[in-house]
């Protein structure tokens, strides 16, 4: 009998009819005798109509309210779902992230988990009960609701698992586990039954949407295997991804797969100065006006002055620009420019850390069919690169099919 | 400067647009220096939303889950006023039925209010804030989330006034205040500016849907003045109904108002054995299924028999007419009938008390105009009749003219 913590997003319980479905898997779970967490997100479309009010009447209010309100959805989901698994004949009952005692810091819309108390839980799962956790929230020392930011229920999720020294992390989603890229990119893209955290981490903060950044590094930090799947099927002898810490998955390919971002933009600072702190004095006002920067560079200037170029997330743009060209005057640089048509393409995979020679195979790769690379960034399991955006599709593919990714070269 | 709590209803915060009108009212009161407390319900339809969704998983599950649902309805509005109140300068800060710790019993539901601590609103109080409280929702020991019942936010700003030792509870509405009966039924209906609580609770449990009955009690237990008034008047200067305890309003009108109900129906079970503890024989079964009885006739009898007839909520007449069918089995009855076109008609007001004649003065009136009386019943303030319902709007204008009640006759 294992325990088993398993997510539902928005498109899962997005209708009545949804939240039957996902009742009748968390059934069968228990009918293979295995004790069910679970977790879930708002309804599909219902963040998006609360987040539409709130800005209707005070987009700039203060973060506690917005909290308020937007925990909710979660809220709504939980009891639906507690309500349809009672009208199957299963005991039920739903938690808030209050209720379930997961208590988090006080930084309202982007708060961070803290602890978890799990014994009403436990005591629950002992009474033979199915629990099911309001995901995206929790609750701070003051009592206030605080939700985790978009995609926070992957976080709790995952959370729990821990906290409950569950076996696995079922993240349920619209598609059944992770590809090799996008298969709306490359029609041929493989599926990849197992993969180690470490890649997913890679692959998540490069832009594959199946699972919430926050939460592979939680599950990392703490060894939890997560398995991404599809309630979709409608079975649960589908296809699924597992994640997990296994050293050796790592070494069994040399490049997992490709992944992609079209979200960031680009911005340069010319003819700065080139002596020590200028990273600090460019850098330190984007990152007070809470603007995260990803890649940067700075080239070695023979002049005594340098280039300076960092990507951002598109969003941000118009603020980064204003902010760049203040410092551009401060600093006395010649020139500020930036570019939103940009793309940033990946290879990730395990294998790469022992394989000499993969960042010039990719770059051979792109250069062949005419791909002009903006910007490198490397780590120890990816290689990333900036080009731009119009030739997202054929970068993506290019690399798919020189690194033997694609279904006819397995 | 005074301690106002406000009340707004569903239809007040029903819309962005509502709920601005609501923030600037707030603001108005304050620059008057008067602290503000307000309690908010749902935005209008938000609760039937989510009843639907319930009724499409399990209209029969537990109560608990769908406390946990509907609750949400409140904390959304609670939210948005207080991000409304924010883009307008004004500290707000929202509480939820929890955080403003209003503990209830466990009746999910139907839920009562056992206690509060208002420390916390005080403190933000003392700071200068406006708080906003979510209606219709409280916290049981446990830590489950209740609901009071529909028409509980009504509850909700007197006790939370009670608790704050308020100089005022404001229950804003639709209307603006409490007339002499509906204005859609006598169209020369009379404002009543000044009712003695006694007689609001008459008024309240007659069918005026002004009020909510529970929260017109608590008021009257607790001696919290109420005032009604319109959320859709444009100043403060508009008409309202203040609702207090004070003995001397009760004597100044003889009959103060005409209410009426066309929600009951009647069941009448015929040749009863008259013996000792035949009204619990035939009631204790309604009553265990869970079904009010309004009023209760009992005909004396000359054979050894009697008839007796009782009235219930119309949504209960197919349940009560099984059960009194098999209560007549039992007793060896000679018959059971009913009649759901059925409507009650009360005078209210406390100078009848000192005033004989009045009922005679009511059956007269009746009489001249055709109308045939199917029971009485009668209280120290107020005379009830069950009429067909189709006399109903006749009855109504009849007796709100015999009684002096009409605007030419003020």
């Amino acid at each position: 009998m294992a325990l088993i913590v398993q997510k539902y997003g928005g498109t899962s319980v997005g209708s009545p009819e949804r939240i039957t479905e996902v009742a009748k898997r968390v059934l069968r779970w228990r009918e293979k005798g295995d004790d069910v967490v679970v977790v879930v997100s708002a309804m599909s479309g219902e963040t998006n109509r609360l987040v539409a009010l709130i800005n209707e009447l005070n987009p700039e209010g203060l973060a506690r309210e917005k909290d308020v309100i937007l925990s909710t959805g979660e809220q709504v989901s939980m009891g639906l779902l507690a309500l349809c698994l009672q009208a199957m004949g299963c005991e039920a009952r739903s938690y808030t992230g209050r209720q379930a005692r997961i208590l988090t810091d006080s930084a309202f819309g982007k708060a961070r988990i803290r602890e978890i108390d799990a014994s009403l839980i436990k005591t629950d799962l002992d009474a033979g009960k199915v629990v099911i956790v309001a995901g995206f929230q929790g609750v701070d020392a003051d009592g206030n609701i605080t939700t985790l930011g978009r995609g926070g229920s992957d976080t709790t999720a995952v959370a729990l698992a821990v906290a409950l020294e569950a076996d696995e992390c079922q993240i349920y989603t619209d598609v059944d586990g992770v590809y090799t890229t996008d298969p709306r990119v490359v029609s041929d893209a493989r599926h990849i039954p197992k993969l180690a955290l470490e890649e997913m981490l890679e692959m998540a903060s490069q832009g594959s949407k199946v699972l919430q950044i926050r939460a592979v590094e939680f599950a990392y930090k703490y060894d939890m295997p997560i398995r991404v799947l599809s309630s979709f099927d409608d079975g649960d002898d589908g296809k699924s991804t597992l994640v997990t810490r296994e050293e050796d998955i790592m070494e069994e390919v040399m490049v997992r797969g490709v992944a992609f971002n079209r979200d960031e933009a680009q911005l340069t600072i010319k003819g700065v100065p080139d002596k020590p702190g200028v990273a600090f004095d460019i850098l330190g006002p984007i990152s007070d006006a809470n603007i995260e920067v990803d890649m940067i560079l700075q080239n070695v200037g023979s002049d005594g002055s340098t280039d300076f170029t960092f990507t951002i997330h598109r969003n941000d743009y118009p603020d980064a620009m204003r902010i760049l060209q203040e410092t551009a005057n401060t600093l006395g640089a010649a020139d500020c420019s930036g570019d939103q048509r940009i793309a940033k393409v990946s290879i990730v995979g395990g294998g790469m850390r022992s394989h000499a020679g993969v960042a010039s195979q990719m770059f051979e790769a792109l250069a062949k069919d005419g791909i002009n690379i903006r910007m490198i960034s490397t780590s120890e399991i990816k290689i990333s690169v900036v080009v731009d955006e119009k030739y997202l599709e054929l970068a993506v593919r290019t690399l798919h099919e020189a690194f033997g990714l694609s279904a006819e070269a397995a």
